[in-house]
């Protein structure tokens, strides 16, 4: 796909770095950002001094490529202000990392009258905001794309494509199946990662080294960002919780019967997955 | 404190840095190493061209320092091989991640016979073995000393000036502060980071982002190692792991309920912890 006008929506740490990468991949296409706060402009101009920049829906007017990067919730109402201004052919994905409360609130709206897929690219970091945001974010990124029966070929071959352009690594799978695996990959690492924190508390920080900072280091993300991706998968993050107690449950009594040999077993099998995880290039 | 010898006894990936360290800051003394594998001989050889290595406990002798950098369940063994040659100036170290046990195996064995203080530089990664050593691995590292009632001012004063040498920042404490704290900031996140590799499963690595990069990257470290960490500080270990379970549980609840008020306030404390770390510089 080869856009001739983009349009994103609220430019934080992902959709800024939407923005971005759009202007340094596809220079010719037209660039317009929305943002819903009028303080923000100045800011955005600043960052994206070629795009088209205002607090208007009518914004994505003519737009072959509109990208939605507001919190989940905030897009049922988002869809609903740009409809009049989407052709048929007009391609909408979003961001959102939980996808199947996103395809039951979004696809109904757009259906006949934009071609709608769902994206979730898993990049980013602690950081948060336009400020964050770089071009280079999704180079060597997953990002997941989660078509349904209703998705045509072409608009999952144009939304593969696009990503792709932006450096990203393509992997499609169903809503639902999205955010059962985004539980266990994603929203339990931050689940732990908070609660971690919270039992190691402030006494040891000066102690920390480099596990304790990797293991935790999502915990800084925003609070209530997190509290509704987490509610939004709260099926799937429940379940993923169950299986993560009950893998603590073999650790834990191994340690307690001080078992070295089970103890040996359970974090070799443990070291065993994590290094077929190739490193990142 | 500038030794004029100094031993290392086993240079995994900690003592093999410390024996690389030495080298670099301390280029006027004379530097040994033992291991107890002769076929390492070799390779111990090239990494350190300078060093005296050997298999023979007496290369210790007319030592001002000695770092035992085997793992803790070796060390009374090697300590008993080592005291003939030990006199009642040298230092010796270790540097175990556990203090409690090591002190109480440790300490009565060199009474009067060598100047003992325990450390433990929380370095490393989730590599091992002399491959993975470098001199650079303390720089901004914390040590913890374990000084007790029998350690003398001077001792402590030597020690902390060597790692202090080696660009670490001391922090001292007693054994049970240390295993109480470093339960919390290094045991319980391993723990944690194997348990979460075990419960996400193989099915989706492709997706793995930087969040579950970092959240589990200890969990790929070194199986049996850990196992004699953990449990060489299992009272430290469960109780951490009881208040982490106690931390889950809240936020567990938060999310069952779907009650998105107390959810975003656990996760917004946690986040108001971690960010209160300072970056590594």
């Amino acid at each position: 796909m080869s856009p001739s006008k983009i349009t994103v929506f609220a430019p934080g740490l992902i959709g800024g770095s939407v923005a971005l990468a759009c202007s340094h991949f596809f220079p010719q296409a037209k660039l317009a950002i929305w943002t819903r706060r009028p303080e923000s402009l100045p800011r955005i101009r600043t960052a994206l001094p070629k795009a088209e920049v205002g607090t208007d829906p009518g914004l994505a007017r003519s737009s072959d490529l509109v990208v939605l990067a507001t919190p989940p919730t905030a897009l049922p109402d988002l869809v609903r202000s740009i409809l009049p201004h989407l052709s048929p052919s007009s391609m909408v994905t979003d961001v959102s990392s939980v996808k199947e409360s996103v395809e039951e609130n979004i696809a109904p709206l757009l259906k006949d009258k934009a071609r709608w897929i769902g994206s979730h690219p898993m990049a980013g970091s602690e950081d948060s905001g336009l400020s964050a945001a770089r071009a280079g974010l999704f180079q060597n990124a997953p990002v997941i794309l989660t078509p349904t029966a209703s998705t045509s070929a072409a608009t999952l071959k144009d939304a593969t494509s696009f990503w792709i352009a932006l450096g990203a690594r393509v992997i499609s799978m169903s809503p639902q199946i999205h955010d059962d695996q985004v539980a266990r990959i994603s929203h339990l690492p931050h689940f732990l990662a908070a609660a971690l924190v919270l039992a190691a508390g402030k006494g040891p920080l000066p102690l920390a080294g480099p596990g304790y900072r990797d293991t935790t280091r999502v915990a800084a993300g925003p609070a209530r960002l997190w509290a509704e991706i987490l509610l939004q998968n709260r099926r799937g993050v429940l379940s993923a919780i169950r299986e993560f107690r009950s893998a603590t449950d073999n650790l834990f009594a191994a340690l307690e019967n001080g078992d070295a040999q089970s103890l040996e077993k359970i974090l070799d099998e443990a070291a065993g997955i994590r290094r077929t995880l190739p490193p990142l290039s």
